[in-house]
């Protein structure tokens, strides 16, 4: 026996009819070089409807991808409303991931358009030779005077809006499960592997980060995702402002720590989102603003110290928490909170679990897998392979390559993190399936980066690890042992790798070895290496 | 173009698993007569797999309705869990009603087996003989001294329990538009009718209380539903408490203020919900007790007025906040609350507002529709019908009698209230199409009850209006006219009507004129008789 109440589709017209009925009057700034630019949501929103118009203008057909290579802006917002309320595919691509990955990712994604911020164009325009099937390049303008190029396929997209016309009806996305939104992860090794997200997914994740227990992102917040908007669409936090009509303030491409200070001071942010270096890298400002309005600050993309935990409960009177999630999972799965039965701890113990990530948010379900593939159970002690389940996870990968090992027999994903659950549901990373290191939130692929060393002919054998580092986390470090004969240095590995690799990922140490410790089964004992090549032995 | 997210639904059994494992430790008290029993939720999510199994042991099948009269207690609470976690109906059925509306709706449900209160029992038991399609009686103890009848029917709650096994598997519920519960309005005229809720609607209603700018409910709350758990499954609190790890506290028989009082101050419950009747009846009481946890007391059910909710603001420092909705809304639609915008307004201005709807819950959305068939803007001053619409809002009512008339050609749900809405999205209610009086949060047909007192031989004429009334927001009045000839007094009539209707719709007061004055269409004039027949006349 079905229920009988209403049929209606959990999709994003929903939340633009909201946010342009009721929250009109609400506010989205936006960074720009040089400035910033105060908009309302009513604005912002009838110029949703003017690139909706555009979209259709462009010839752009429904269920096609719309890439966009831009910060985090009231037109990435538009974007972010425009496209998948008309049912085409919304699809961020990170621009600072190395040339080839862009290429194959817009190319797997067969982008159809582009949507690229001025600044970030001499990144971009160079690969535009490569891009198999995008027709059109629309230039947003953010106040960089980088060069636009003579070109047919190039538009700007401030003339694009205002020879479109006004679309005066309803949004309608009949069926929930339509793509809204594509993201590549680059967290595996091998080729980024893309998430498609349905409305459905996007709304139910939107809802969650309104719950007390998860964000509380409410109608009083000024919200900041500093976590770019082409990284898992912001958190969604966007989406949740606008569910709920908090102010969003954008950074643009502002991100330097002063900036970042100056606009969460200035617009009394009361709720930022960042992952753990930007914090890090804001920490000897705080003393510089007035951060009162702050009432959350939440650290994403890989573990928070405590004692970073602690400074900025020193210093601005609110601890930095946690939250874990990833591309695949939408991206929040947990949320680190201080619950009742932990009023006895002390401040230590209590900062120390805002440090972790915390239980799973209500809709989502977590579980530890053990090495003989059995539950393990909550006891904070036994570790195991953390899975997910849950309407906003990922079930498969877009494209030729649906991924089917990240995925369990039972279609919960498998994370790659190993860690344990106590028994109020509290999650903790203790180890790494896959071979990753990750530095400033992103991930870098130890295997991958081996196998560019190894390509040079004077390397034997090369194993990268990932050493802590105080800036990004975690940095790369190689350990080569030199072919026979041949002589080299820390800087010809380096020069070897520019071109092959994205500049970030060249491993900030090198160190040489006669051989690679080896394990019984013959893989490189990453494990030894890591307690020998640690920072102190520069 | 599909998103590729996981198909996992919106449905109770991951509500259940989500407060067996993680909130295993949080409680659930209950009234019973003569004290309370203090039970964890493990406990209570044990006597859920139990109760479960004995579902089984009584052979009710996959969607039969399972109908429970009782009060709110942690017995309830294991009905609300183990009835839909197994694929069998929730229906919660006022006590309070009149005989032959019990009778129809238990038929009207067929409901399969019964679940009563052993304190309900004498008003249900003697009613046994006219439900066609009961197989058993399960009584449920909760220390009243009733007699429990000598019948094959009639099964004791706990020996069940103690006789059944435990479920130990999952609960799995795959399709979440399956049927979870079903709930009977007396809101409307005729027979009343059925709202079949589904998994989805239930779980999306009760991540929707989650949410900062609904209810706030979140894992350090004690929540408090003294609205009943048969009336719209007290407002969906019990499933928001479990998904969250909220403690609960149920009244159990315990309704008078003083255990009302004395619950509310001794568990130290932080929010609280109750029709204004009930909060109205507290107010005495408010100076004798430590309210200090309170942090939030919601009234639904009817307009609450500005003088109540200052008064509980001088008692206990938190005002008396409404919300609105129907049994045909899951119920919440609109809760209200002081946004940014309101930051200017006096503390009058502030509480006035507080006492209207406010603004409807994400995912939900109102109009006002005109007499012309259109919608009306949201300038605070155009009425209209409200009409809502969403996926906790009804589409059609169970049964044979669908109840067309109560929904639009689009799908909308048709309220009934006249309102207007702002444009900032706040609802007020002006006016009430239908002919309806509300009194103690219940709905009383004046049709019915005007049919009722014609049925009288010296009965020619009647009219029925609601006055406003100080403790039940509304009153029954009744104007006759007497047939030729016949001498009437008005306790005549009232005891013409005892076993007519139901005790409470039994008219405060009788006024006997010589014509109903009409309108130029011949109905009743009664705008004209309220403004003549108010309690002052008396």
């Amino acid at each position: 026996m079905l229920g009988l109440m209403q049929d209606r589709p959990l999709s994003l017209p929903h939340v633009f009819r909201r946010v342009e009925r009721q929250f009109g009057h609400k506010t989205v700034v936006s960074g720009r070089v040089g400035g910033e630019t105060t908009m309302t949501w009513a604005q912002v929103c009838a110029r949703v409807r003017r690139l909706a118009a555009a979209l259709d203008e462009l010839g752009v057909p429904a269920g096609a991808r719309v890439g966009t290579f831009a910060w985090n802006s009231h037109r990435h917002v538009e974007l972010y409303l425009a496209v998948p309320c008309t049912g085409r595919v919304l699809h961020t691509i990170n621009h600072r991931l190395f040339g080839e990955q862009i290429t194959y990712i817009v190319n797997d994604a067969a982008d159809d358009v582009l949507f690229v911020d001025r600044s970030i164009l001499p990144v971009i325009w160079p690969l535009a030779g490569t891009f198999t099937t995008v027709r059109a390049v629309v230039v947003m303008d953010d106040g960089s005077d980088a060069e636009i190029p003579d070109d047919d396929r190039v538009v700007d997209y401030e003339d694009l809006l205002g020879r479109a016309g006004d679309t005066g009806g309803e949004f309608t996305v009949d069926d929930e499960n339509t793509a809204a939104a594509l993201c590549y992860t680059s967290g595996t090794t091998g080729d980024p592997k893309g998430v498609l997200y349905s409305h459905r997914s996007v709304v139910l994740h939107a809802a969650l980060l309104l719950m007390v227990d998860t964000f509380g992102i409410n109608e009083r917040d000024v919200v900041m995702p500093i976590v770019p908007m082409f990284h898992v669409n912001a958190w969604g936090l966007p989406y949740s402002a606008m569910l709920c009509g908090a102010d969003l303030v954008l950074p643009g491409p502002a991100m330097s720590p002063p900036e970042l200070a100056g606009m969460l001071a200035r617009h009394k942010v009361t709720f930022g989102a960042a992952v753990a270096t930007i914090w890090r890298g804001l920490l000897p400002l705080l003393g510089r603003h007035d951060f009162s309005a702050v009432r959350q600050i939440v650290s994403g993309g890989g573990a928070v110290d405590e004692a970073l935990t602690r400074a900025y409960q020193e210093a601005i009177g609110v601890p930095l928490t946690n939250a874990w999630g990833m591309t695949e999972t939408s991206p929040v799965v947990t949320t680190s909170r201080i619950a009742t039965v932990h009023d006895g701890c002390t401040p230590e113990q209590q900062r120390a679990l805002l440090a972790t990530p915390g239980p799973a948010v209500p809709l989502t379900e977590v579980r530890i897998v053990g090495d003989d593939g059995r539950e393990a159970p909550w006891d904070g002690q036994s570790p195991g392979e953390l899975q997910v389940s849950g309407p906003t996870i990922a079930a498969r990968y877009f494209g030729a390559h649906p991924g089917t090992g990240a995925f369990t027999g039972d279609g919960w994903l498998r994370t790659g993190d190993v860690a344990t659950i106590d028994r109020h549901g509290y999650v903790r990373i203790v180890d790494r399936t896959k071979d990753l290191v990750k530095s400033g939130g992103e991930w870098i692929s130890s295997v991958e980066l081996e196998n560019a060393i190894m390509e040079h002919a004077g390397v034997a054998e090369a194993a990268v690890i990932g050493v802590a580092d105080d800036k990004w986390g975690e940095r790369p470090v190689a350990c080569v042992v030199p072919a026979a004969g041949a002589t080299l240095t820390a800087e010809a590995v380096r020069e070897h790798l520019r071109g092959r690799v994205a500049s970030w990922w060249l491993p900030d140490q090198v160190f040489f070895l006669d051989e690679i410790p080896k394990t019984a089964t013959g893989k490189f004992a990453k494990q030894r290496l890591r307690s020998q090549y640690t920072p102190t032995t520069r």
